[in-house]
Parts: structure tokens; C-alpha cells; sequence
């Protein structure tokens, strides 16, 4: 049978986008950088959407919804931000079309132009900061938990599906508070939110840290992120919570009366996780074959698929199933039953591998006389005989098992790929060869960060939260050094 | 006390408008005609959002997303649809701001000129039917069920909060069908879900109808339509479902070969509601104290405010408290208990009435005494003392009375505003004093409905389904017809 992907070794780029496609993830689109996300790629996005709206609410925060529209005047008011987002972006300059006098469609109407033009939002804390103004006066106000789920447009100029879109779908938290204190905490909170997340429940282990200077959000004193790593030794940075002191507050004027009646300005994070993810978690763990789901967040969790000769037998497998169906969908089980005559057995394997269904359940005629039936796990490929009786359990038991191995799979294969080394020339053989993270130091200015990114292509990609201090020289220019930061090539 | 909201006698429209704000549903935005909709809000529309996704996805539909975007040459590409959606809307000509070398903040770069300019999306037939192309190819790809979460943009001159603004959020769901009876009974089907949606979780009473030709959505063979009526008596259309024939299809030249290898163009519905059932939901049941919420939508359906005098007071009450939240939670009733020692009961009192929290329990000392508790219901306003046993199954079935009631209500202020007559000069004074609904006789053509809407601004809402036929004289013209149509002035 022929592969229906390129394999990893031979392309990793080229297997990735078969995987997108062919696995009914995305498609491309008619418009340049964008993307359709299919039924199957946005039923993952649901469940990591959902997962993560809990996750929010109960750490106190509400959902609310901004204008996709930004004044262009508000991104220079943040001097940093303005550098970081102004500059590749849409621009909204005109609010009308009118059909061509010389008859070729329709055409912008030059006398629709807006006085202002309007930027669609790369990124909300402008429009959302300028309306805090209006509704924090007092410390009562305060603190503020709001989240919005959007879409965001970043004029981006090398696209790839689910990575760097020039749209996508996230979600940004932008909170206020009362202190310096409680808005590092929140910072902090949320980004515990999202490790806890990707390696609970995308099964994909991160690191947290911080970001180096150059690598900060665009108005932000401190940006945190969780750094993860996919099968060809490049990192991916997963999600990311800034710290943005007062500088939006300032920026928007949006004061607060303490309790004692003197006047600040308010303290403020903000956090996001995006589609990205998606292409985060196909990296982390699919194979040759196609996708590998994480059980909590696969769309499907078990399919089953009927192996028969003729209608009678069909029939009596149909009976059989609705009982499995029923006890795996009384433990709130995703399953499938796959009893579409117009495909073989053989070709629906094959097509649930690419899916990446955590569980296929196979039943024949056999089988069943026997009270059994072949389940096979996406994860290993390993199949195993169930018995029928207690069947929702096993599985159930089983869907927890692969949860589990694919973390721990994930995690062997991240830590082997943690290399130390205080040699130069190693580090650029590594990132040439094994990649991953490689352990080194660094003299801590943004000039030497730069010069590593020019000549080895590889970033900062973090400073690791409670980091050891240890003294030793920068692995480029030999400056003393305090600690070790972690370097890898990134998408 | 002073009256919080203006009265809705002494003007409706202000009434409106001070509900929205105060009542935190929405707040108007630094960018003309979009608003920001608030956590109150916002919460309302989850619940909305949540519940017609069931029943989108019980009736076989799965989500997707398409870009924000859509080329300008793609709207001239169905005749009818570039007329009705490419005039008002917001036009995308550049990808790139600047620094302005005289210092003046950012600008646009003239050298980021797009070559084919982008529309923001007023709606997405045109983008989703150029995708579909690559989707469909036999009749085994059909029928192909869709249905997209989205904001849309629509220059609107004149906007309202939730019912008319320029970005607003919606759904719209996009099929695909092999012949034109499936694709009609899809486009009957989804407007029941509308309906049932309105009617049962709404507690809004819909006429279920098909517009006029005038009033049909652009590239439409038929819209069906739910028309609602407000307490102003005007009319609100609540939800669309549009049988678009062959004219997608054809205009992005969407094929399919059938069963017997016979190709044919596939046929297409579309249907959506949005954010302006809101504003619906609102006019439809709230007084002047303000808004009054349909239990099986409130973002909270229970509040429990404590009477207490002095700290010990409070936690015996506090403590009561617990297992009565603890009960109604276990029903899965949307619970908060309000022991903010910063305002007073009665303060709290107005503040979740203006919210519309359908049930409101007050509980003191000497209540807990004799292990009662006052409960007063949002809709009627009346109290009564309950038992704190069993509080749980009565505050359920009090929820459902409330619903029913609700719904009961607005059903009968509906039928009373629904007044047949065969004199024009009865019409008109019926559109001036009592409006609501005219059933009146039209003589079937566009020229008599534009003189009408021209001389009354009344508008065909829609011609009932099921419409019994009877023969008469048009009321304007004298003409003959066939039926009577309801005419109402709209939102």
C-alpha cells in the first residue's frame, strides 16, 4: 500500500503540510496567508477552545468582545507596541465600493474614504485599554478579569497553515489591577493555566520561562512563555503571558482611586494562546501514518469498525455495536461507528490512522460468537483481544494509558533533546545536527542574542523560570556570564 | 428612589438604550457604529450561542471557519449579491503602515498597495462557495453540512446597539445538496431550529413566513424568515434561512456528477442569526425597571442576597447559605450569592432586577428561624415564602413557571397586536397608534410594497407559511389578490 504522507525523514515541512491537508485539518484559501480551518481541524479547535474557557472561568475571568476594528491613531500611543505591530497590518482606508462606470465590476469609491483609517487588530490592548478608561475609576473596579475570544489579522509574509496564518483564531486575556504584585501573580497564574493545559491535555510537555529582551511582546516589562519541542529538534513557542507594568494604563490614561484616595494608574497582563497550538500538537506527536491524537482533546476518541460478509451478519454486528456504543457513550466516550458500505475495512484503517482516533475497535463475525473484539491503540499501533463484557472500562482505562504514554513519549524525546555544551563550535554543530535546546551561556545583551540568531539562525527561546545561577562565560563572546539560557532554532 | 432607566412610555427607544448600557450588556466603542459587547452580555450570547450549536450539531452540522477576507473581484461573481452586500462595507486596500517622516505617528505606505483589494466580510457565501469547488465533487460529498461562528462587518449608516451595528457576531451556516428538494427542506428545517430556539429558549413567540421579493436576501430564489414583535409594536426579524438555488453554485462553478455519472450544479441554503437576537431578547420582555431574562438563557437564573445585622448574623446566614447553592447547583441552576458587605439589600435589590436575574432569594435571621426563605420572581414581581425544604425542586419548577409565563406573556401581547383590515385609511392609523402586525391584502407586485413602505415606512414582514389563500383587493392599489400579508413597521 502506498504512504499517503511524505514521511518525516524524508521532508519534515513537506510531511507536515500533507498531514494538514490530508488529514482534513486546513485548507488553503483564495486569500493570500489565510486559511480554512475544515470541520475536523476546528473540531479539535473546540475542544482545546472549551478546555481552555473553563480553565479561564474558573480562575475568575469573564469573556467579552471588542471591536475587530482599531483607530489607527491608538497604536501610536504605546511607543513600543506601535514598533511591534503597526507594521504589518490591514488597512482598512475606504467603506464603500460602487460599480465601475466603465463597466468592469465593481470598484472602491474614491469618495468613501475614512478620515481615519482602521487597523483590523493584530492585537486588542489598545481598543481594549481605551476602554478601560471608562470603566475603572476606583479600586472597587478592580481587578478586572477579561478574556475575549477573536480573530486577529498579522500581514505576515511567510505563511504557514496553523503556524503563522495571517489570520487566526486566539484568545487574548487582558486584566487590571490594583498593584504591581497582583498583576505579576496573574501573569504568572495564567501561565501556569497554559503548561497545565498543553501537558495535561495536549500531552505535550513545555518549559517556562521568560523571554529575553529581544524576544519581548511589543509594550510588555516581562514576557513569560511555555516553550515546547517537535520531532525535528525545533522549538515552538506555545503560549505566552506579558507582564505590561503601567505602560498601556499610562498610555490610555486609565487611573484608580486606592483606598485611601490617592490616584494610580493601573497594572496590567495580558495572555494568549492561538490556533498555533494546533499545529503545535500535530508536530509533537503524528507519524508517518497521520495524526496522533491526544485522547482528551481528539475529536473522535474510539471508531468502530464492522468486518462482515453479507447482510445478515452485517445486521447482527449493527445490534452488537449499538450495546458498545451505548455503554462507551454513558462515560461520555467521543465514538464513531464506521458501517459505510462503500469502503473496505482495510481502507478505513487506514483512514482513522491518518485521523489519529486514539482508539479503532475492529469486530467481526468470529469475534463476537466469542464475545470479543480487536482493539488497536493509534499511539503504539498495538493491538490487543477485548472481551465485550466490561468493554467501556477498558477503554476508558486505555484512552487514560495512551493520554499518558504520549506525554511521557513526548517528554523522553524533549529532555534527550536538552544538550549542554560550553563550546562554540558544538553548539553550531548541534543546532546543525541533533537541534533541540541547547543549554549555554550567555552574556545577557541583546546585541550578542542578535549576533547568535545572524549566524546560527537559533534564538533565546527562553530563560527558564527558578533557572540556576551559575557563573560561566557566554558561549559566543566569552563575557562572564550568570546562568544558562536555553537556545534553539524555532518555528 | 429615582428611576434608574428611562420609562418606556415616555421614550422607548431611550428606554432601550439606557437598558443596554446600565444593565451591562454592551457599551458603545471608540470606532463608529461597533460596540464592545460587555461580560453580561457576553454571557447572554454564550448561553444563545451554546444552545443553537446543539442544535446545530443534533441536526447533523459541523463547524468550520473561512477567512475574514474575501477578494472584491469575488462579490461581483453572483449578480444579485454584489448589488445587495458590495456597496456598504469595509474595504482593505493596504498591508502595511509606516513611520511618518514628518513625525506624525504612523501612516499608510503607498508602496503596501494591495493589488486586488479585500473586502471585510459582510456575509460569506461568496468565499465559502469558491472553497467548496475543491470540496465537492460527487454526490458521496454530499450533502455537505456547514455551519460557521463569525464576526461580519456591514457599514451601516445608521446603528443601534445589538441591532444594527457595523460589526456584529453571528452564525451562518452554509450547505451543500444534490437536489433542490433536499436543499429546500434543509433551508424549512433550519428555520424550525430558529423557531423552536426562539420560541423555547427566547420564550419569544416567531410567525414563521417568506419574505416578499424585496425583501429577499441577495442571491436568493427564496428567504424564509421568523418575525418577532416587540412591546413598541414593531416588528423584529429574528433569523433567516435562504433557499439560494443553483446561483452559488453556478457562479463559482460548484459541479457534482450524480449516481448516474450525470454531472449538475449543487444546491445551496444559507441561514443565520446573530447578535441582534439580543437586542430582540431585550425589547421583547424587559420593563422599566429593567431587563427581565428567560430563565433558560440568564447568565445567572438565581441570585441569594443575605439580611444580616452585625458579623455574627451574616455567618450563621452565610452558612445556610452554602447548602442551599449547594442544592440548586446540583440541579444545575445558575447560582451567586451576593454577601458584598458594601451595598445595602435593598440597593442589590434594584441592581438584579435591572440585570433580569429571574429569581431573586432574600434571606435573614428570623426567615432562617423558621427555616424559610422570601423568594421574589423577576417577571411579575410577586413574593412568596418558601420552606427551605426541598427550596431546591420548587426554585426549578419556579424556573420553569417563569419561562412558560414569559413566554405565555409575549404571546399574548403578540396576538392582540396582530389586526386585519381592508381599509387604507385604517391602515395607516393603525401603523400610527397601536401598531403591530396588519394583516392586509397586497396585490402581489414590488411596485405596490415600495409605495407602501414610501407612504407608511411599513414593510411586508412576511407571508405567513400556511398562509390560508382567500381572495381580495389589494389595500393600496385595489387590485386583485390572492392572500393577506403581514405589514408592520421594523427594527
Amino acid at each position: 500500500m502506498s504512504k499517503i504522507l511524505t514521511s518525516r525523514e524524508s521532508d519534515y515541512s513537506q510531511w507536515y503540510n500533507d498531514l494538514i491537508i490530508k488529514g482534513g485539518l486546513a485548507d488553503y484559501s483564495a486569500v493570500r496567508g489565510c486559511m480554512v480551518i475544515k470541520p475536523y481541524g476546528y473540531g479539535l479547535w473546540e475542544n482545546m477552545r472549551d478546555q481552555l474557557d473553563r480553565m479561564f472561568k474558573e480562575t475568575g475571568h469573564q469573556n467579552a468582545y471588542f471591536p475587530l476594528f482599531i483607530p489607527k491613531s491608538f497604536l501610536s500611543k504605546e511607543a513600543a507596541h506601535v514598533e511591534g505591530f503597526a507594521k504589518e497590518c490591514a488597512v482598512v482606508t475606504h467603506y464603500r465600493l460602487k460599480n465601475d462606470p466603465n463597466g468592469g465590476g465593481v470598484i472602491v469609491d474614491p469618495e468613501a474614504k475614512l478620515e481615519e483609517e482602521l487597523i483590523v487588530r493584530p492585537t486588542s490592548e489598545t481598543i481594549i485599554w481605551n476602554t478601560y478608561k471608562d470603566w475603572i475609576q476606583s479600586y472597587r473596579d478592580l481587578p478586572l478579569l477579561i478574556n475575549q475570544w477573536a480573530n486577529v489579522v498579522r500581514w505576515e509574509m511567510r505563511t504557514r497553515l496553523f503556524l503563522r496564518t495571517t489570520e487566526f483564531l486566539w484568545q487574548e486575556g487582558h486584566t487590571a489591577h490594583a498593584t504591581r504584585q497582583e498583576a505579576i501573580e496573574e501573569t504568572e497564574r495564567m501561565l501556569d493555566v497554559y503548561a497545565t493545559f498543553a501537558e495535561e491535555f495536549m500531552a505535550m510537555p513545555v518549559i517556562r520561562g521568560v523571554k529575553s529582551p529581544n524576544e519581548r511582546f511589543a509594550g510588555a516589562e516581562e514576557t513569560y512563555c511555555i516553550e515546547a519541542m517537535m520531532q525535528d529538534g525545533k522549538a515552538l513557542q506555545a503560549g505566552t503571558s506579558h507582564f505590561l507594568g503601567q505602560n498601556f494604563a499610562k498610555a490610555f490614561d486609565v487611573t484608580f482611586t486606592d483606598k485611601e484616595n490617592k490616584m494610580d494608574h493601573v497594572w496590567a497582563p495580558s495572555w494568549g494562546v492561538s490556533t498555533r497550538l494546533i499545529g503545535a500538537l500535530v508536530m509533537a506527536h503524528s507519524d508517518d501514518d497521520g495524526l496522533v491524537l491526544p485522547p482528551k482533546l481528539a475529536p473522535q476518541q474510539v471508531v468502530i469498525v464492522p468486518i462482515y460478509k453479507g447482510e445478515e451478519s452485517k445486521q447482527r454486528i449493527d445490534e452488537a455495536v449499538q450495546t458498545i456504543m451505548k455503554s462507551l457513550k454513558a462515560k461520555g466516550i467521543r465514538v464513531k461507528y464506521d458501517n459505510d458500505d462503500a469502503n473496505r475495512p482495510g481502507w478505513k484503517f487506514a483512514q482513522y490512522e491518518l485521523l489519529g482516533v486514539p482508539i479503532r475497535i475492529a469486530l467481526g463475525l468470529r469475534d463476537l460468537d466469542n464475545n470479543l473484539a480487536e482493539v488497536a491503540r493509534r499511539d503504539t499501533k498495538e493491538k490487543a483481544t477485548y472481551s465485550l463484557e466490561g468493554i467501556a472500562e477498558n477503554i476508558e482505562s486505555l484512552l487514560a494509558d495512551i493520554q499518558n504514554n504520549m506525554f511521557l513519549k513526548a517528554m523522553k524525546y524533549r529532555d534527550e533533546h536538552i544538550t549542554q555544551t560550553d563550546n562554540w563550535d558544538e553548539f553550531v554543530q548541534l543546532l546543525d545536527s541533533k537541534g533541540g535546546f541547547i543549554s549555554a551561556h550567555w552574556d545577557g545583551t541583546p546585541e550578542t542574542e542578535e549576533k547568535i540568531k545572524g549566524m546560527t539562525k537559533a534564538t533565546i527561546r527562553c530563560i527558564p523560570l527558578n533557572n540556576a545561577l551559575e557563573a560561566g562565560k557566554c558561549i559566543l563572546t566569552g563575557n562572564p556570564s550568570t546562568q544558562r539560557v536555553l537556545f534553539a532554532r524555532a518555528y
